[in-house]
């Protein structure tokens, strides 16, 4: 026979904390800690499999539930010496929902249950305290009447406004136990008017009111969007955890609190928390009262003048001392609970895993590993990826008052503070003369990039996360926030306009880049800090993981920020990004604007210095490691000259009239520039721009051969979607590199290979491999072209789409295994199944991205390429997925 | 052992027609024709396994073969009475390649082989001739040192022109014997000088030359590229056909000709075709005298004075129409001949199924049925739907001059001349005034349409296939040349460029928009015909196919088109070509610029009467057959007003300030609009666009109903890419309909599904089909993301891509099907696990495609859908798909 209720207390529990799926993370914890000898309420939980039966059954119980729930509430009166119901001596409990995983929208707890107007008569002699029995009473109907009976919150709350505004009071501690009685009448006066029923007198009818309350908060709206949102089964089903109430707030030897075993913030090996005298667990919350320090070391760091309940009740804080080191050891991991303290009586009521800082987590994990609570792969698993950028940037005080003038993408991480300027130009003005500024742009382009390199921070109203402005940003580290829809940038009268607020160019705006807020004025930040533990934590990581990682980089900047964070390699540099230095756009425009081949090849000529000695300079920095040079690949409409004075310029170094450079332009506009002339179609068209880069990349590598270092250049082809398109351009590059060998006397060791980055390519992978050294997956174009999102537009559609649970999260942040993730592993299976020793890559902004990287894992590619910044998230989001894979 | 030699000739051959993969296409015909007694000159033919063995050793040749060749050379010679090499009766014969298929850029053919300095003196004595003797020599010098030895075709022509000028001579026929000897004297120094060894004088040396030119023939660059593009695999090598030499030049009994054994231009049961007395096969081709009707019939017809080969030889003629006889029936199709008559003897040089007009080949399908040739379904497979084109649209005379300016695509067939102009208003104003005219625009855009419609023609100068152009103009079944890339449109001085030429407005041009030609001034055309051949085929046609033929139609003319041409339904009725009509576009403006719903539905609800009206046409003329419905699909920028005087209009309509119109419409410019909020992207951002739709479909549907006619709608979603964009969608559509249903009291039957046209819906397949009730491919989409390649920006590099051999047909115009293909495949066998009785169709451009047609049929899809013009082409595609099946 099916077991549908599990008791716990009394040092003894039916459960423990593995069995989460049946209990709840709740139900399991409690048992686990009354199985532990601790003092927990003792209780009962009715399982997820009741839930299950519940909608598999039109609503209805099991049989045996109604006999299983009595036996286990006779238990709970036998320990507690209460009798539900008894008017002499009644057993009040609480209720509360418990799913496996935590879970926003359901039902949350109703308290004091088992009150009515009898037992509160017995509640008030008991305690000796009839102001706090009405008032637990009425808090009882308010709950119970909204989340039960379905009477609004609000109503209960005008009738309480009435009432003290009839007694001239305002706070709910100024009324009396005779106030609270008369409020009562009135309470139960809108449940008569509101659903035609008296509140419910009978304790069991209101225990299996608030049970089936329970079960049917699992099928609300609310609580369907959040499990379609993240992926939790409706069969899980969530629990319901009965338990005797105990009360912090009957007096000056009650209290509630809670605490943390380690501090939350810091890490800090110091038992850590917050308590109230004579309160209950809510007042703790609600801030009317200033919650006091649990311990004298946090009272002396806060400088407080509170009393510690390390003096206040020393006793009851040597228990619960006691309690934390039990626990943490128990769990092996920082504990977060809830206590109260009734009548000197330590009852402990709740413990999880508790939420920290980066800086915390990191701390912990590295501690425990030294006390050998747990072990370093343990500790690798413990640290969320995704909290190291808190590290590697500075963030904003989270207690410092923001004032939010619009919201946007969080494009690229950390804080940044400055006046506001909108043109690239401007910024570069602004900054030498010494001002800190803010570039704000409708979008950016890469003709923006010095501008955007002295800026603090950017700032652009449309664009997604894959934008240009929040790729250039998060390759220098610098805070962005893009596409940020609701704020609109006048460039003629250099204002940004926010919902009716206009900021005049040079005002001074704050950006989040971690959670995509804009605000108003200066808001204090935190530097960052790289400690040693997270140097020791990385090497571990090191150790364990099997993918290798990468960085995105062009400039020495980037090279060198990438080596410092641990790059393996680079395994995307793009060339086009090294044309828009000012004495190097014009041979590119003059390139892109000619006629024909010779005076392409004059401008190429031009060019060929100044790449071969980019080259030459990431070689040094990289000395040996391996560097995926990806040839142009913009339309080169991104290149074309714009204002007037940039088309003269243009005209006069080409020898042509402006009428030339007008037509030509117009020649080269595209309606959808992202799927026309670019990539490989370039230098399908103009071989000779393919020569040049090629030529450029073999002179470089020969040079630093020369001088006694190692360089091992990947030629990545961009674009390809049909295997001639890739053959051609090997044919080319193997060529040039066959006569730079020759003419320079010397053998020169590299790859050439192709950007998977077209729906196409991926079927046609076993074709292109035939030819093809290795791969590297561009999944921000491959997101673009299989979900057909420009990732320039898409930024209007998605906030809506995201709003509205169309998609969980922004394919461009992170991979879509089903669609973009089949197409990729397609294309490593046939790949593979031609060339079982191709070099498999992933190149696309997801590479910094820990979902992504432990799918990129779970595929078996050889690496993943990030953003610099995010190298050392990378490494981690590896070590994860290679633990996760044991 | 292998048999490496096969010898044909005297009634008798070891091969026959269905030995082409071993003998070639030319070889295994003359075996065939020996085979049926007819007289062909003995020859002998060295298999396509010859080649094969050569290329995979190392140009060797197999032991065997010198003494098969030796044997069968024996053959020839017992045969003709002649010996090779002999001074006094020396054998000649001519050397042709002939692969399995049809082979331009190899070598094809030397005649007069055996010839020497010996033999050349037996050769004039035996004919009397020295004249043609030493002709005859020359000739065969100029071949083979130009495809054996390597000397260049120019360096012998200008020897040749060198003689004609001391001599004073114009024409080869003014050279007499004594100077073709002294050329031959100067042709061969020439060999000397160049290749460094005497012109070769031994015939054995002479034909292993010759057999060794043809194999290495198989693989030079231009056969190579010809085998790629047409997917002929390199293995299948070539054969050689040694024959012995029979000459038409040797007198006045001598004769050669090409005859049909139908008209080829009509398809007329007359035998037909054009001779030349005393000549060789290639006068016939050089025009340098007008060939002779073959006939008295044909000499009635051209009312020409030249004498027929029936009145000139009538006994060799009637052998010869016996011949027709004979092979027409063995063969049972036309067929083109060639023969020779030398000294009053026919001889049969070769036979082959004879090309032939749309017309001709209509006629004589028919006519063969009717006569018991054939059966219906061998009649179904002759026709090439390709060709139908030219029966539905005029055509240009094909003898008439062409003063060509500019080539683009042939973006919709058929010819027509007008005068041009520039604009869409234009356009309407010149053909108010009775002008024909032909729409020049860079590009076109929707609210172009009115002025399409009136023009003869559209002409633009970007664009590819599947441009907005090209679509629409196939679909009013205009013509249209798009992406003619040399051509360069001025609109502020209404010019047309064209390679130094400059056209102004009103300059009459002419479009072939079958071949994508623009010609200056007129070109005399004709009409086009439709025969009963037409109907009776179409019936058979339909008795065959096993896939359903749909129409892309909105507007009743097309509906009505589609109709007449047998189409089975609507597969796609794109409603947003609905609203570019005048009275409309203010109201889809005001819609567009809308910045909260009340004003969007106050738009919307101007629209809802035009919808529904449109709709309710449709229903009237399709009576019955579905109709599959396109919600609203474009980008909304496609609608947005230019003009300041467009958005000057707007703003009064929608009560707003012209800058808050430019606001908008800067807000709604995208950086690639094809990938942007567009599709169902719009109506999940608007779902009242949505609604509306729906009503204006529910309740045309219930007019129609209660008019008592039927109407099945098709409600298509476009552009899903995610399962719950379609589930919300067709929740509003269901919910819409009940609506209806309810205020009409009635049921109405429809269905709710989608395009299928992004890779990532094909993945997910299985999930859209959980809802969707059928899906329709549109491929032109799904090409763009699957290659990356925008539609309209595509034409610069496709062009080049076809050009370098990079693709072989623009995959716009024939479904990419190892690419696009195979995500068509996936999706439906996806769908099809979870719906199995899923409707299946296509409606991109691609469904007028006969090998798109016959890959639909494969991967069993319902139905195709293409433009009105189209259906008769892809209904005998698909007929011809069936039979291939079988």
């Amino acid at each position: 026979m099916t077991k549908w209720v599990y008791s716990f207390g009394n040092g003894e529990a039916e459960g423990d904390a593995g069995m989460k799926a049946l209990l709840g993370g709740k139900g399991a914890n409690l048992a686990e800690m009354a199985g532990l000898g601790l003092t927990v309420p003792p209780g009962f939980t009715v399982t997820t499999e009741v839930c299950t039966y519940y909608y598999d059954n039109d609503r209805t119980y099991p049989d045996a539930l109604k006999a299983a729930v009595q036996e286990a509430l006779g238990k709970i009166e036998a320990e507690v010496g209460r009798t539900f119901g008894s008017s002499a001596s009644p057993l009040l409990v609480s209720v509360r929902s418990g799913a496996r995983a935590s879970m926003p929208g359901m039902m949350d707890t109703i308290l004091n249950l088992g009150l009515n107007d009898q037992t509160v008569e017995a509640l008030a002699q008991e305690s000796g305290d009839q102001r706090f029995a009405y008032d637990s009473y009425r808090r009882f109907i308010q709950m119970y009447g909204d989340v039960v009976l379905g009477v609004e919150h609000h109503s209960f709350e005008d009738v309480l406004e009435d009432h003290k505004d009839r007694l001239g009071k305002t706070l709910d501690t100024e009324m009396t136990g005779d106030d609270w009685r008369a409020v009562i009448e009135d309470f139960k006066k809108l449940v008569r008017d509101e659903i035609d029923q008296d509140f419910p007198q009978d304790p069991e009818e209101q225990l299996w009111g608030a049970v089936s309350a329970v079960f049917g908060s699992w099928m609300n709206a609310r609580a369907i969007t959040y499990r379609r949102l993240h992926d939790i089964p409706a069969e899980w089903g969530t629990a319901v955890n009965v338990q005797a109430m105990v009360f912090g707030n009957m007096g000056d030897d009650c209290a509630t609190g809670v605490c943390f075993t380690r501090n939350p913030s810091t890490g800090d090996n110091h038992f850590y928390g917050e308590y109230l005298i004579n309160a209950q667990g809510e007042d703790v919350v609600a801030g009317i009262r200033t919650p006091q320090p649990l311990t004298e070391y946090e009272r002396d760091q806060q400088e407080s003048t509170a009393r510690s309940l390390e003096t206040a009740m020393p006793e009851v804080y040597a228990e619960l001392a006691a309690v934390r080191d039990k626990l943490e050891r128990h769990y092996q991991d920082m504990q977060d609970m809830e206590f109260t303290i009734e009548r000197s009586k330590l009852w402990m009521l709740q413990t999880r895993t508790g939420k920290r800082t980066a800086r915390a987590a990191l701390k912990i994990a590295v501690d425990m590993v030294d006390d050998g609570l747990i072990d370093r792969t343990e500790a690798v698993a413990r640290v969320d990826p995704a909290q190291l950028d808190q590290l590697l940037h500075p963030t904003l005080d989270p207690n410092a008052e923001r004032d939010i003038i619009g919201r946007g993408l969080p494009a690229s991480p950390g804080a940044a503070t400055g006046k506001i300027v909108f043109s690239a130009e401007d910024a570069e003005a602004w900054v030498e003369k010494g001002e800190k500024v803010i570039l704000c742009r409708t979008e950016t382009s890469p003709e923006d990039i010095n501008g955007m390199h002295v800026s603090e921070g950017i700032l652009t109203t449309r664009g997604g996360m894959t934008s240009h402005a929040a790729v250039v940003a998060r390759g220098m580290g610098t805070p962005c926030v893009s596409g940020a829809g609701e704020l609109r940038v006048d460039y003629q009268t250099k204002t940004l306009h926010a919902a009716g607020r206009v900021l005049e160019e040079g005002a001074v705006i704050t950006l989040d880049g971690s959670v995509g807020e804009v605000m108003a004025g200066e808001v204090a930040m935190i530097q960052p800090e790289l400690t040693g533990d997270f140097g020791r934590l990385m090497e571990w990581v090191d150790e364990v993981k099997v993918i290798g990682v990468r960085a995105n980089a062009e400039t020495p900047l980037d090279a060198l920020t990438a080596k410092k964070f641990g790059a393996e390699g680079i395994g995307l540099s793009r060339t086009e990004h090294m044309f828009f230095d000012p004495h190097r756009i014009v041979h590119m425009r003059r390139m892109i604007l000619a006629t024909d081949e010779a005076q392409r090849r004059e401008a190429l000529d031009a060019l060929l210095p100044h790449q071969r000695q980019d080259f030459l300079e990431l070689f040094h920095i990289m000395d040996g490691l391996p560097i995926t040079i990806r040839l142009l690949d913009p339309p080169l409409n991104e290149f074309l000259p714009h204002t007037a004075e940039e088309m003269e310029d243009v005209a006069k170094a080409a020898g042509v009239t402006m009428e030339d450079v007008r037509v030509r332009r117009a020649e080269l506009d595209e309606a959808n520039p992202m799927l026309g002339h670019r990539g490989c179609r370039l230098a399908i068209s103009y071989p000779e721009i393919c020569e040049m880069q090629a030529r450029a990349i073999f002179e470089a590598q020969a040079e630093i051969i020369k001088e006694g270092k190692q360089a091992f250049p990947e030629v990545m082809v961009p674009l390809v979607c049909i295997q001639r398109e890739f053959d051609m351009q090997k044919e080319i590059i193997d060529r040039v590199a066959k006569a730079v060998m020759e003419e320079q006397d010397m053998e020169l060791d590299y790859h050439v290979g192709t950007m998977i980055e077209l729906p196409r390519a991926c079927l046609i992978a076993d074709e292109i491999a035939e030819k093809a050294e290795f791969f590297s997956f561009g999944t921000n174009d491959l997101t673009q072209t299989t979900y057909g999102f420009s990732r320039d537009d898409a930024g209007h559609f998605l906030d809506i789409y995201q709003r509205q649970g169309v998609l969980e999260t922004d394919p461009f942040v992170s991979i879509d295994q089903s669609g973009v993730g089949e197409l990729v592993e397609i294309a490593v299976e046939r790949g593979r199944e031609t060339r079982p020793d191709i070099k498999l890559g992933i190149c696309g902004e997801h590479g910094g991205d820990p979902d992504s990287v432990a799918f990129c894992h779970r595929v078996g590619l050889s690496y993943v390429s990030c953003s610099p910044f995010r190298v050392p998230i990378a490494r981690l989001a590896a070590a994860q997925a290679a633990l996760a894979d044991k």
